[in-house]
């Protein structure tokens, strides 16, 4: 399909979206992405490195980086001249700079997962590449050794994050528990990519138990060439946490607004990517941030229900049996779809119902109700945990007739939690208790999965 | 699974979750819910009707509803006395009051579709049931009168919103064309469940071509009971916008902040509920709402980039095929979901991917790969369009090594299209349009759905 298309057909990959009127110009000239070129137009001059175009309906414009890492787009018009200065930007070489640094300061372990914080963009290509070793992450932070020591610095491996699964889980909580247990530390800073941060952040929440000291996952938004990277004010304050906060838990510290101004610090069962590209991304949900750290390293704690530091070690619960599914409910879905599952044994589902728990249950189209299915999964003995795609609020089984149905069936409902927490609970309740302790389990908040807080008053009135 | 649950057996479903000393002891005085009550606790006294109890952890607490609406939760003590006072409340009966009505008044259509904007408590299963006609909607909003005459009032259906699908989606839709087509009206209203409410608005926006007038969906959070009813509101904005406003668009109108105060209008294809039981869940995504209605009914206008009433007729394309799939990405999804798909032969999946719009990649982990299944998608000629669950922002090909290699295989970027907009114009565009056609229809901007003011430059920096 569509390899016929004519828009599909003539973009080359290298130019991106160009037209090809352009990549005519720009090949005649030798330029590619990542070129230094000089444009000229109406006695402006400009000077910067050329982008790939990645914007449908903008084949006309040259795109180039400037040196202060902002992108420009320039109509290419008759008066228009182009000019190759030189070929692509060389990354500097960066070293660690944590030679000359006093005993007496708090002493953090920074684990390395890949992600954007750690990307350069590779011009040649107009993407980004996972590429920096852990040091080159620290490279111009030297104001951050003031402050803090390093004990250990380890690079786990460097996926972009979608790659992250159970095995990459088990062993980051498996260094965490090391880094803390074994070593004389305050904290541990594990940078991530940030598409799939919140899972880790939801799935390390509940492998680490009785922790006695923040871990806090940061990343970047933005890559680290870019006059927007957000990748180091998020580093600086979550080495901050990680090293002098009070709290003992497993947090998201991302930007608060698009500024880089203040750090929004999340719990890690309760925090989302909000958005594909905004620094500020990450939105905690069903609950207020954590707390905020301000520019100079001023840490306002904004929740009081947040466990505390203690001495101990942390308990390592890092089974996780992948046996699961969460299935997306939308108007018409099909229940074989759940049918399949059953048919491959999975040991639980969860849904992500509409607005408070529904799925599709037609009285008078049964084919195409899920009830029958919802029945047998549990006949079947598989787990069926409610969840909401409104994200925000309350799943609740006694609203409505339907919902009574589904919870007299058997259907656990998962108060406010998270789709993604409860998936991720579920393959670690199913990995490490008893198959009979799993709804109760569930249904039970572990790691601030389930906010208390909201009481029923709020709940049904004007909250 | 659970039906031994010690916890679950104990609840009736009648009392919900109360303990059963306090079953006991409503049984003793022949109390059930819906029943005035009045409540002795060191010496004040509360009187209300008793509401099933909707929330675990408080067992002990006795909810009443009070006069003004609002619930009241009192933890029963010793010190406690409870006394029946009546049986359950009886509904009013209503009646539409427009009869004498001016001929000068603007006129528009309503048609109504369930949902909690039409339904009342029943206090005896404690549930919400679906019973009202259309008339009784509008009892007790006389001030409505004055200012718009009613066409037509029509009740299509009454089911829950989870149960609405492509039938009821084309039945709405032709029943608008021919209120639109046939009468001399200005607009027309819907009422619906909120739960899909967003799905029906997206659907809608593309069934419903060439719109020449408004058409509003409205609806409710909270039931026409409670004090907090917010359907009242909402109803009397969307028939202002329907009857008054410059607005040729099929639109939402929900309440903009949880007071009851201004209206918010958002476009059909931009709209999703993004809170289960707020008074304000509905937020536009990835642009300004459209305009906010005051309570005196002024209408302002937010955005430039909205149709402009006309003369003439609305095109009606309201074939859908619903042979799709919405498939949401998680870690460690297994690809053995989209081969099923494709054995079962759907035409096309929107995928709802992490981040900018990734699917597991695995380099090397091939077994758990996407990329293979999405290839043979391709391959067997099923449209495979990507989205994001992060819901705000844009997804975007060139950015990382893999999204390229997504892109290059003939995954379609589907830009800022909501996953479930995006999902309901795949089946709209395979009823209605060549198949040859289907890529180029589905990257185009037909109904708002794609945001073309958000540029490159604010994407890829501070936006």
């Amino acid at each position: 399909m569509n390899k016929d298309n004519d828009i599909i057909s003539t973009i080359e990959s290298t130019y991106g979206y160009y037209s090809s009127d352009i990549i005519k110009i720009l090949k005649s000239k030798d330029i590619l992405p990542g070129d230094k070129i000089e444009i000229n137009q109406n006695d402006k001059t400009l000077i910067g490195n050329l982008i790939t175009q990645n914007e449908l309906g903008s084949e006309n414009n040259i795109i180039i980086k400037l040196e202060n890492g902002y992108n420009i787009g320039i109509k290419y018009t008759d008066d228009t001249t182009l000019k190759k200065l030189s070929g692509s930007i060389k990354l500097e070489d960066f070293k660690i700079k944590n030679a000359t640094q006093s005993q007496n300061l708090p002493k953090i372990s920074l684990l390395s997962t890949g992600g954007t914080i750690a990307s350069r963009i590779d011009y040649q290509s107009g993407g980004v590449v996972m590429a920096m070793k852990p040091e080159e992450i620290f490279a111009g932070l030297p104001e951050l050794f003031k402050e803090i020591t390093f004990e250990d610095v380890k690079h786990l491996f460097s996926f972009g994050s979608e790659d992250l699964s159970k095995n990459e889980w088990k062993k980051i909580a498996e260094e965490v528990a090391s880094q803390i247990n074994d070593n004389d530390i305050n904290g541990v800073v594990i940078t991530h990519g940030t598409d799939t941060m919140g899972y880790t952040s939801a799935i390390l929440s509940f492998m680490l138990q009785d922790l006695p000291m923040p871990v806090v996952l940061t990343g970047a938004q933005k890559s680290s060439d870019r006059g927007s990277y957000d990748g180091a004010t998020n580093l600086i304050a979550a080495s901050r946490v990680a090293a002098k906060s009070d709290f003992a838990s497993v947090l998201v510290a991302m930007h608060h607004t698009s500024d880089d101004n203040y750090i929004q610090l999340s719990r890690g069962t309760k925090v989302r990517k909000m958005h594909t590209s905004r620094r500020d991304a990450f939105q905690t949900i069903n609950e207020s941030p954590v707390g905020l750290i301000s520019p100079d390293g001023k840490i306002t704690q904004l929740i009081d229900d947040i466990p505390k530091r203690s001495d101990g070690n942390v308990h390592l619960m890092n089974k996780f049996d992948d046996n699961i599914a969460l299935i997306k409910i939308y108007p018409g879905i099909n229940p074989e779809l759940l049918d399949w599952y059953i048919d491959r044994n999975v040991k639980g589902i969860i849904i992500e119902g509409t607005g408070l728990g529904h799925v599709p249950t037609y009285p008078d189209k049964t084919n195409m109700s899920w009830t029958p299915s919802i029945q047998r999964a549990i006949e079947e003995n598989i787990y069926v945990g409610m969840t909401s795609q409104c994200l925000n609020g309350r799943v609740h089984p006694f609203v409505y007739r339907a919902l009574r149905s589904n919870y007299q069936i058997g259907v656990s409902y998962l108060q406010d939690m998270l789709p993604e927490t409860a998936l991720l609970k579920l393959g670690w309740v199913l990995g490490n208790y008893d198959y009979e302790d799993l709804r109760a389990t569930m249904e039970q908040n572990i790691a601030g999965e389930i906010n208390l807080s909201i009481k029923f008053k709020e709940y049904s009135q004007n909250e």
